[in-house]
């Protein structure tokens, strides 16, 4: 079999690896490829082998015939140099597919074939398409609680896992979808000021208007390497930085490549992603939160009630000593929605500021509450209390402003955008409604997180007061095209409703 | 919104919109792009849009800064000159993915919503990830029958549809999973001599060891432009030709090159793809052949019968007139397996030569029969003895040699592959099993299709008796590496089995 000269072709294919043939390759027209074909790349000499997908060259500017060009991705992975003779086949369907297969015609898998699954898509051995073909799949049939537990364990085995030598390692984890729930800023330096373990690492915002790492970054640095990351948890017993960096349960960030812009969403492959992640993260203790409201990801208390089974379930079975709260989430949490205006309510709480968004304080101490009785030195009941003391001493605030510092403090204060809009009561009444999804969507098209002062500023919540022509919120933006896009959205709907109902009756029935 | 000057990059991506950005492209930057995302280009000045999947290009040898570039597909699709100024932006998810979901989540889809994912998958507004999605829901919780007939409609609307103006146009299609079954090259000539208009277009094989536009293309031209396919129809009444450059039902190409390397196959795709294609060629009368045998596509009698029901629902409801025919599937019809081998087998026939393979002929003299009795003249089970009339007086001989003129003959005569190997009886008794899948393999590894001479010739087919060391087929092969792969794969598994069982009993179980 011919072989070809392997070359760098500097294109970024993201998750997906790419080689280059140029159409007049004499190995391309015998072996009957066509682009989009699978094929295997091997060295000549030894077994180093790669698989990609395939783009046929007509530009020998780009690719000359002899060669055999891979994208920047595929050729960090084969990890030769230049030059290097190459061996070009058809790449064989993984072995694993046919597990695949079964669950789509509805059968249950087995710890192994997860496995399989798991570690084919890990060695790039799957097609984009042909990890959608598994997700749907698991997401179209449901996964059986057994089945979320082989994933869970799969997954973790694909990467490091790392070991902090202590007996309590605490995280927490939100499954998200109500905006301004900034909890984690809060719960870590008051759970790490107790001297609990908490290295808490978060993901930037994907389709929410702002993550914890983006809130975060306005305040300090968060793009940490892992040696730096292990000395701040150390020292400081926490770290709020971004997970990126780390290779934690590697897979996992393939499946959300696809996951995501199929908005795919089902509760086992959800179980399994955190799980996964927080076991390889080396965490011994978890609480999870699960907001529930109409317009949040859970949408009733039973939806919530079967995935705290399906946590619990899990949890228990990997050795994960795991609590689930399930929260309001009928309305955004704090005021701020958006990287600045949530740093802001973040350090209002801590400073003790009169002004402090009340709700989002409650539910941080709350949550804290819990994580501190993972302390068998704490008195079940006592948690709250003990958080609460340490928020109100200046502890809380003297911890955040340790981890500030030893990640890299940003310098100057980031401000709310300039550009600014109040959204304007229609009717007088009490607010009814505040739906999570549209106040999240005008604050993205505002600008966030990508331009951080942008957002939104809630000045009512459920349950308040409001006369005709009083501001309901203000919409920040820092360009004015993001500023117009986003005001013309509140016009459409403010996301608000209004009702006639007493601020008593609806405290009643909220 | 800055904008960028279109280039065309000559990198072909077959069925994937590619588009390429440089890294230091101001708006690559400022958007926050990332490799992968589904991005949308318009034409500064007007309307003209194309929907592409972003590479981020670090090189600008092959991409400047302010160049957008697309891939030929895409090129083409946006048909505008090299250098026009184009503004690029997210593109949004297509509005028929929610139907999607809808589908993922079990529901029933009505014909409007597969409209619009019909509409919106030939606009190359999916990605193929969704476009798997798709296909994977369709097939996880299977479509619904009124589901396969909008599927159906709504595939039709998507190309052209071809108007024969007469009444009774012709066609059959074989579900396919047997070797050697290449009954379309005898009927076309035998049903056309009767005068019946049997416009015949294939595939080429893809995951078989030949198709039959594999096989006519040993004897004629199969690659012909639709004016020149009508004038020789026209004249003929019949042709034999790859279907590759009609644009029939073109979204069935997308949605095949899809679920094709997803080996991804179930009945109610099956049915709408191929009822689709017949309806959009303007065939008014269709004979479907599904073969049933333990190594078929089709395993059983009851699956056999449902799909049977599928196609004469979906037929009856698009005004398609339909017989579906169930046939012997156990082991491959006729001798030959590749593309030259067949044709030997298919002409043997035609010539009515004492060699032919009298289980080809018998099948195609039934199925051509029952395409017969589709003439209202034709009195009810006449059509066999029509058929073979036809057959045995040469006429159908004649036919297909100016079926082969009017498509233009191939000079020379094709030979089986010179590299040869009988495989032997391993023990004495009679042929009881021949595996279909092990003996397209064993086909396919030899170089079928791309060599035409490769393949497989059979000596012994089932209930027929053989002693130890009786050549039980001899593979045929063109290439020295083919040829030894191949006998390996036959001297691990040679697809046969022997028992000790006499002909007569056999012959009266089977």
């Amino acid at each position: 079999m011919e072989t070809l000269k392997l070359r760098k072709i500097s294109i970024d294919t993201y998750r997906e690896n790419v080689a280059y043939l140029h159409r007049d390759c004499p190995v391309y027209r015998s072996e009957g490829f066509q682009a989009l074909s699978k094929i295997e790349i091997h060295e000549a000499a030894d077994g180093s082998t790669v698989i990609a997908v395939l783009n046929v060259v007509d530009d020998e500017a780009i690719l000359a015939p002899h060669e055999l060009g891979l994208s920047e991705q595929a050729f960090t992975q084969l990890n030769l140099p230049d030059g290097t003779d190459v061996r070009v086949e058809h790449a064989r369907p993984p072995d694993s597919l046919k597990a695949v297969h079964r669950k789509i015609a509805g059968e249950r898998l087995m710890l192994d074939e997860y496995r399989g699954i798991i570690r084919d898509i890990t060695g790039n051995r799957y097609s984009r398409i042909e990890i959608a073909a598994f997700l749907v799949s698991c997401s179209e049939t449901g996964l059986e609680r057994d089945e979320v537990l082989y994933l869970t364990r799969a997954m973790v085995e694909t990467g490091k896992r790392l070991d902090w030598s202590e007996p309590l390692v605490v995280d927490k984890h939100c499954i998200g979808g109500v905006p301004g729930n900034r909890t984690s800023m809060l719960i870590v330096p008051i759970v790490a000021a107790h001297g609990m373990l908490i290295p808490k690492t978060s993901s930037r915002a994907i389709t929410s208007p702002a993550g914890t790492a983006d809130t975060m970054g306005v305040l300090a640095n968060v793009e940490l390497l892992p040696d730096h990351l292990h000395r701040i948890v150390r020292r400081e017993r926490a770290c709020l930085a971004w997970g990126g960096k780390a290779r934690l349960a590697p897979v996992d960030d393939v499946l959300i490549s696809v996951e995501r812009p199929l908005s795919l969403d089902s509760p086992g492959q959800m179980v399994a992603s955190i799980l996964a992640k927080k076991l390889a993260a080396g965490s011994t203790h978890l609480l999870i939160d699960i907001p529930v409201g109409p317009t949040a990801k859970v949408r009733s208390r039973s939806a919530a009630l079967r995935l705290r089974k399906l946590f619990e379930y899990t949890g228990d079975h990997t050795g994960l000593q795991l609590e689930v709260i399930i929260t309001d989430g009928r309305q955004p949490i704090g005021r701020g929605i958006g990287p600045v205006l949530e740093a802001r309510d973040v350090m209002l709480i801590l400073n003790n500021h009169p002004d402090a968004p009340a709700d989002l304080r409650e539910k941080a101490l709350q949550l804290s509450g819990r994580i501190l009785e993972f302390d068998p030195d704490v008195r079940g009941g006592q948690g709250y209390v003990i958080a609460r003391d340490i928020l109100y001493s200046g502890r809380a605030l003297a911890k955040m402003e340790a981890i500030i510092q030893a990640q890299g403090d940003k310098p100057g204060t980031a401000a709310p955008g300039y550009l600014r809009k109040p959204v304007l009561a229609g009717s007088s009444g009490n607010i009814t409604h505040i739906d999570n999804l549209q106040m999240a969507h005008i604050a993205r098209l505002a600008g966030a997180p990508l331009d951080p002062g942008a957002g939104v500023d809630l000045h009512r919540k459920i349950g308040e007061p409001v006369s005709q022509g009083d501001p309901l919120y203000t919409i920040h933006a820092e360009f004015e095209a993001d500023f117009r896009f986003s005001c013309e959205a509140a016009a459409r709907d403010s996301g608000y409703r209004i009702g006639l109902q007493s601020e008593a009756e609806n405290k009643k029935s909220g």
